[in-house]
């Protein structure tokens, strides 16, 4: 884009003002910030008299709930159609392919966005899409209630880890501090969201932090959850989300690998690192990508192949210049 | 006070600004609050040149020790006594009990606070005493430099659960933005106080979390450390701390209580809650105090007699009126 990133937000208010009948795309998996600026995009735009839709290829997550209580899907014929938080067309899902080549505007801040959209609005330094969005919506005086304040709160909060992780900025906070003069439940949102959990998922977390593994000099934990131990806990597919933290808690883990059995033989790899390893790259390595301290790729093999290829992959980044076991 | 805290801010600075020769107490049992109050105030106060040291009861925790790897005590005659976070004197401990008569000035944020000061800066709405000294600090325009500004982060990011809790305010998130402005490794900072868990301390919260009981229909947790688990897993005294939190992570939860074994037949009770209970009250009846969602309190008696009167003291604040095991 020749326009500064200021320009294009009063550009981009300009264009949701000027449009109408809006589709909103979000990723498969959604998580936080595809959830907060889904829907809190949808609700600006519906408190705009709009006609807008949020579609997922994926049902919406029963712990983001309190998103989209408000929310039913109204009944129109499409006209314009913006993704938010959503780097790659890869991340649309089965359901969302037919809008590939229609979407008119993408709102970012994934540094791998592929530049699939007509028109994308991507901030790389934000701490999250939801982050992009407020300032759009701000640079166009276009006025925010408590469903979406609480919309934009959570997408910031969940990708910064509660203001916990190196992407939170001074401008993070300052964004935060204005979005407190809605009405937003934050200290129960954030319990919900990184505090509590049912005890069939406590149970989980102790199994699978007691089985990680350490390697090359205990730089890198791995943890791993197979079909069988899915199976096993009675819990639901949504109950084992956000695992991938998990072996970061071990001291003096540099780079966290938690490997998940999709199907027989497929397996994703999530990996997530201090500042001292960037995963981005080394996922970028096995054929995906995502953020330096948080990214994700699908591996095949059996759990001990996938292992090693994810091993392979993390030692030179850790200084080990030839891996063996 | 007659003044407003505003005023009484500039003549704290004022005061600060006209002494010397500084003892700074904060109470036993240090945590992040008393930690970086003390040694942010002892930072500010050598930069301006004058004599400071931070006196304690117990010695400084090892996990704070990034805020004060800089520290000497100084050898001086001293001439002005100030405590910080400090609201009781039950609070000074053994070593301290010498200074109780001749506290100059007290800045606090505890509502508790007895006023045992000859002076006392309390702001009840504010976060953490951190907060309330950078409010002190900027209204007399004393600069900050790295490490007073770490330790000032520290104390608001500590207290406030990482931002998490009902008591961030939105002036607690723009204080943050402007510490910010100093080079802060707020990153890997948050992820040693919050994340990171050495194996020890990883298998004592399985342990402690998996014999957890429920009462009052799952609304109450209770956790008990004994000296023998302690033995046990060898970890040291230090590695127990902050085990509070623990029951409040199980789904439902209202009163999480924790209690730990101090000596034969004594215990200390540590009580955390959602916005549904007021734990400040609940341990003011049986001789405690401190917060509305964290505070604690000492009983005496066996682990069970010390069970049956914590929970007789939260079933009533629960909505049950006449508590039977």
């Amino acid at each position: 884009m020749k326009t500064t990133l200021t320009e294009s937000y009063t550009e981009t208010a300009e264009f949701l003002k000027s449009h109408d009948n809006y589709y909103i795309l979000i990723h498969v998996a959604p998580d936080g910030d595809a959830m907060g600026s889904g829907f809190g995009l949808c609700r600006v735009l519906r408190e705009m008299g709009k006609n807008a839709n949020v579609l997922c290829s994926d049902p919406f997550p029963k712990r983001y709930e309190y998103l989209y209580d408000w929310y039913e899907p109204g009944r129109f014929t499409p006209k314009t159609v913006v993704a938010v938080d959503l780097a790659d067309k890869k991340l649309f899902g089965k359901e969302l392919t037919a809008y590939e080549e229609y979407v008119d505007m993408c709102i970012d801040h994934h540094v791998s966005n592929t530049g699939y959209a007509k028109q994308t609005v991507l901030d790389p330094g934000a701490s999250a899409a939801c982050e992009v969005l407020y300032e759009i919506l701000t640079a166009g005086n276009i006025p925010l209630d408590d469903i979406s304040a609480k919309c934009i709160y959570t997408g910031i909060a969940t990708d910064t880890g509660c203001f916990k992780f190196e992407n939170t900025t001074p401008r993070c906070h300052v964004i935060v501090s204005e979005l407190m003069s809605f009405d937003i439940p934050y200290a129960p949102i954030n319990r919900q969201l990184f505090d509590i959990k049912s005890k069939a998922r406590l149970t989980i977390e102790q199994q699978v932090l007691g089985s990680a593994e350490t390697y090359l000099d205990d730089k890198c934990a791995i943890i791993a959850v197979t079909h069988k131990m899915m199976s096993e806990t009675g819990l639901s597919k949504e109950e084992f989300e956000g695992l991938a933290s998990l072996p970061m808690q071990i001291e003096g883990v540099v780079v966290g690998v938690t490997i998940k059995e999709k199907e027989e033989g497929k397996f994703k790899i999530s990996m997530r690192s201090t500042e001292e390893a960037d995963v981005s790259a080394i996922c970028g390595k096995l054929g995906g990508g995502g953020h330096a301290r948080a990214a994700g790729c699908s591996v095949e093999g059996t759990l001990e192949q996938v292992k090693m290829k994810a091993l392979s992959a993390v030692a030179p980044a850790l200084g080990f210049d030839l891996w063996l076991s």
